[in-house]
């Protein structure tokens, strides 16, 4: 058999030491099916003395992990270390200028700076891998990149946090609010301390980015990302999408506007309605799944565990072996100086139908005003529910569903709402996805 | 740009068109992907006046397909002719030992030859690929040996039949029986003229075999799979099913057994009663689907067109690419003297909870003899349903859901029924899919 293909791993947190006890477990199976043996070689994390249930000796010890990049008895750095920037950037320029392969979960320095790593690696003829960055353990950078290489692709969207869409599975489950959801979440680790990333959508977005850039060869774009969270969704929003045979879930959706020869780039992340017999509305809990449709190949779905540290080691893993297997590839499908530069799409050329909802307070013109505005923006409505909510004296919930049309026409209609007394908070508009 | 890869076409019914439609219409796209263009040199079919709706006049014509495989100006040969042994096969071999590359949809001939070839394949340095052979559009063979690489397998199944799951789907929506359905299908192009392979089950067979092989890292074996059809399925079991909470799926099984020490293989395709809450579910039409699950990443879906020009054509032309990029791989994930030879699991070491529908006369002591048997075989029976069935006089349906407990019971319950004057038909029996 081959000489081993030799890793060094910077970062132990779970995903870090997921990753250690995989390629312990399945080593003899991971070398039959690379050609060679994968063999650990040095790690490195903050805290050398901290008990991480996984023995540590085997391996060397590296104080600074930027020195990884330099060692000599390592041909792949695998960077688990997170943040968009600071230590994990660094290693990852250092490790490509030392001509090594690098592996990496870090969805934030990928949606950040994942254009400049790439061109770097193809300067330097060594890889760049991110299969982990993005929907945990679904290989759906693979799926998108080579499986469904053939296709002109026009829509890549899908459930891409798991927190939230842990977070809204429960809530319509269980009928519970937003805030005592999250808390429990909280304690029961499926949510961070800090969840801002997860439930604003910025996590999504990170990897929606990604997606967008592969799936149609555009320029990376984190920042044109739209983005909204899943924080000011109401049990009483999903009692009402479920009475209109929908369920709430955050959804991040990437679409290729072609006109006049040229393309725009659609990327938004924000809660969206599903429909109850769309595949999308089956995935419940911390489960992730990313729908892609091509010009032959149709609608594809995968599904998977998006997060924790099994899945995800298995996606840094399976990025090791392709490059042990001497796979390299092209990192975003296409060499960066093939990655169209596409200008920003304006949401409000898009058609569509939107549920709104307003928090009103009860008191006679309300409705009339509401109604008003959407008549004068041309907004059309399908249905209209006006319910009294228990828990908030004096105001109730009003929420429509509109008949298809232009976004502009409801971005309108909120205009002129705008400041308007009839309003108790800002209104929440959520897109409803189509067939 | 690089020199083109040149291909060979053999065989132009509809996926072979649609190869050469999708090649046209995406090639700056396939380009740009595959850091080459794709050129078709030369094309082969039975009947060269035919209209196919494309123009062949770019393609120089060849008349002996298995001559395309000494042709000086190809790269890769597609063998998009089928059947198993014949030109098909004496094409895969001649390309091979011409030191071309092969790309195949050819289910039955990889499912018989698929080690053979594979070996040539390994001897001669060249690749040998056939996503479009299982699951049509979906890239489930690249996701299972490379997406899933670092995980042990231990169960893949799904629906592997477009044909079928289109009957099954159709039965449960409208309540009618499967020679009816079955007879519109053919009227509708989405079941062929003779039916036989698709719906007993040997289409699914082949395909199971293969993911068998390439998920577990076992010899393909497709002798030992135990194969079912659904031609017995009655609109009565359809509709007791849904009482229960169930749909009824064909679905290809595979488990690796792992007992001292060693491994053996359990393969079977048979219609499968799914839970509503399963993702499988909800797979309607010609859709299909196959779910892996990993020792690390937990439970995978890929789902997609099982079928049909346009997806089939994206698996072809996503080897090609594959091939473009230099990406050869090992056939079956791994060389095919690493592949472990696995003898048959036999089912009865399996536990599970069973479905099982009789057909018995309208006449008294029939209820006791049967569930006489059950109690002396030691089956557990969780619900039992008896129905008066109105088209067939004096025959009643008697369906049963046994609680879990080992296939044997099942089997030996239903030996000492054998014979009995208390069936009017042999009983059907369904394993219903565990969470």
């Amino acid at each position: 058999m081959a000489e081993p293909l030799r890793i060094a791993l910077a970062g132990l947190g779970t995903v870090g030491t997921g990753v250690i006890r995989l390629i312990e477990t399945n080593a003899e199976l991971i070398a039959r099916r690379a050609g060679r043996p994968i063999a650990i070689t040095s790690v490195s994390a903050r805290d050398r003395s901290k008990d991480r249930g996984v023995d540590l000796s085997p391996y060397a010890w590296e104080d600074d992990l930027t020195s990884m990049a330099s060692r000599g008895d390592v041909d792949v750095v695998v960077e688990l270390v997170g943040g968009s920037d600071g230590p994990a950037l660094t290693l990852a320029r250092n490790t490509i200028a030392g001509g090594k392969a690098l592996v990496t979960a870090n969805k934030a320095m990928v949606a950040h700076h994942g254009l400049e790593l790439a061109r770097r690696a193809e300067d330097a003829g060594v890889a760049l891998k991110f299969e982990a960055a993005v929907a945990g353990g679904i290989p759906v950078i693979k799926g998108l990149s080579e499986g469904a290489a053939a296709n002109a692709i026009d829509r890549v969207y899908g459930i891409l946090n798991g927190t939230c869409n842990y977070i809204l599975s429960t809530m319509e489950d269980t009928g519970r609010d937003f805030a005592d959801v999250l808390s429990e979440a909280q304690m029961l680790g499926y949510a961070e301390a800090d969840p801002t990333f997860d439930i604003e959508g910025v996590d999504a977005a990170h990897k929606l980015a990604i997606l967008a850039s592969i799936g149609f060869g555009a320029r990376l774009d984190f920042a044109s990302v739209d983005t909204a969270g899943i924080s000011r969704i109401l049990a009483a929003d999903i009692a009402q999408a479920a009475a209109l045979g929908f369920v709430i879930r955050l959804i991040g959706m990437a679409e290729l506007e072609s006109a006049d020869g040229s393309c725009r780039l659609f990327q938004r992340v924000q809660p969206h309605l599903v429909p109850v017999d769309h595949p999308l509305a089956h995935v419940d809990g911390a489960t992730n799944a990313v729908v892609a449709e091509g010009n032959f190949m149709g609608r594809l779905l995968f599904q998977g565990a998006g997060a924790g540290d099994g899945p995800t080691a298995s996606a840094v893993v399976a990025d090791i072996i392709d490059i042990a297997r001497g796979e390299k590839g092209a990192t975003f499908s296409m060499p960066v100086s093939e990655l169209e530069e596409m200008p920003r799409a304006q949401s409000g050329h898009r058609r569509g139908r939107n549920y709104i909802r307003f928090i009103v307070p009860d008191k006679p013109g309300v409705l009339a005003e509401i109604t008003a505005a959407m008549r004068d923006a041309d907004v059309s409505i399908e249905s209209l529910i006006q319910k009294g909510r228990a828990e908030a004296g004096g105001e109730v919930l009003l929420a429509m569903v509109t008949h298809e049309g232009p976004e502009s026409a409801v971005t309108r209609a909120l205009e002129l709402l705008d400041g308007s007394d009839s309003l108790a908070q800002p209104p929440l508009v959520m897109t409803i996805v189509g067939k």
